[in-house]
């Protein structure tokens, strides 16, 4: 499998990186299995440390779990509101946030701390490998999703209690993250944060350093 | 940017997405500036909580400050390698787990924990968003650089403390990733770890729950 990618290929996982949107409003057609299965597939291609594989996938189609989903997101999103205040707290407000109840799959994915037990290749020193290893797989899930036409949204005003308690998830488990999954209404241009005045994008000449923290090639050159 | 993916292109991502490894042998060809670029660019698009984008990149090309981490690893290798005896440790110890000296480039990926301030969206719930949104930029890097020939190995047996200290990183921001990125001897067709027998990648469906934690499709028919 040492495929070399042609220009093509490349410009196309390129295009599908750059046009990942988080989704949250979602048309009501259904996801063919065949197509959440290839997601999901590629969801559980992703790197985990000593390939220990921690994650699970809790596929929901339940109108009635979403709506406790749903129930839950209210309440704590209405305590995160609180903490923005004037004009940032209408715009907050205004923000439309989730499509739990919209989106035809939900899906919570977990990260089983106990997975491959107490000593994993690579994760003796840091123990949050297997955390860093499950959002790997949202990531690779979420391009996926793109290439298929599929958006994906994922819902982080959530307590991990009440996802522990809808679905029946054990302690050693993190439930990590709840996807809503479906076609979406449309791929934005720009993420809707940015579309709606919250926040833009940093350049990225700002976010590298060279050789040491804080050393820039200007820096250097000066 | 409603750009619809043909077939090929989807075919593409799916590729690039089953065909990354973690790579640790390298060539020692230097990875083209443009073509770094076009990769960290590529884990500067990863989605982040409230578009926060918490991550920074130390690029590191100096010889001397490679030869500190790779001590530091060797270190930390001695230590966890005491914790497989017998045939597990003999196949342990002639794992090769890191190209940091070899390879032409290395990186260390940050989280700055504090970026954004105090009230971030979507993060007054789950504060670890910020790290899960980093290692989804890393997820990005390491498809992107697939898809560009480039391999990527992240070396996760390193202290948090020995890369604050050899960097500079400040207390708030984590160094959560430290990766060695060069052109590699080979793109094996399968995981390493499980063509040297150490472990297997676990079938899909037996990590695939319906509704509920547990609950699978045989189940439900049952």
């Amino acid at each position: 499998m040492s495929h070399q990618f042609s220009g093509e290929e490349r410009e196309a996982v390129y295009q599908v990186i750059e046009s990942r949107r988080d989704v949250r409003a979602f048309r009501p057609d259904p996801v063919p299995e065949r197509t959440l299965q290839r997601i999901l597939d590629a969801a559980h291609h992703a790197p985990s440390v000593g390939f220990m594989q921690p994650w699970n996938f809790i596929v929901v189609r339940d109108r009635a779990t979403k709506a406790r989903v749903h129930d839950a997101f209210l309440r704590e999103n209405a305590r995160a509101a609180e903490k923005f205040e004037g004009e940032r707290g209408r715009l907050y407000r205004s923000l439309k946030l989730e499509g739990i109840m919209e989106a035809p799959v939900n899906l919570c994915v977990t990260c089983d701390r106990t997975r491959s037990g107490p000593n994993v290749l690579g994760r003796n020193t840091i123990f949050d490998t297997d955390v860093y290893s499950t959002a790997c797989a949202i990531q690779n899930l979420w391009l996926a999703a793109r290439a298929e036409g599929v958006g994906v949204g994922w819902v982080s005003i959530i307590r991990h209690e009440d996802l522990h308690q809808i679905f029946g998830i054990p302690e050693h488990v993190l439930p990590m993250a709840y996807l809503c999954i479906g076609y979406p209404r449309e791929f934005l241009d720009e993420p809707e944060l940015q579309r709606k005045g919250w926040a833009e994008r940093v350049p990225l000449d700002e976010l590298l350093y060279y050789e040491r923290w804080g050393v820039r090639p200007a820096v250097d050159a000066a």
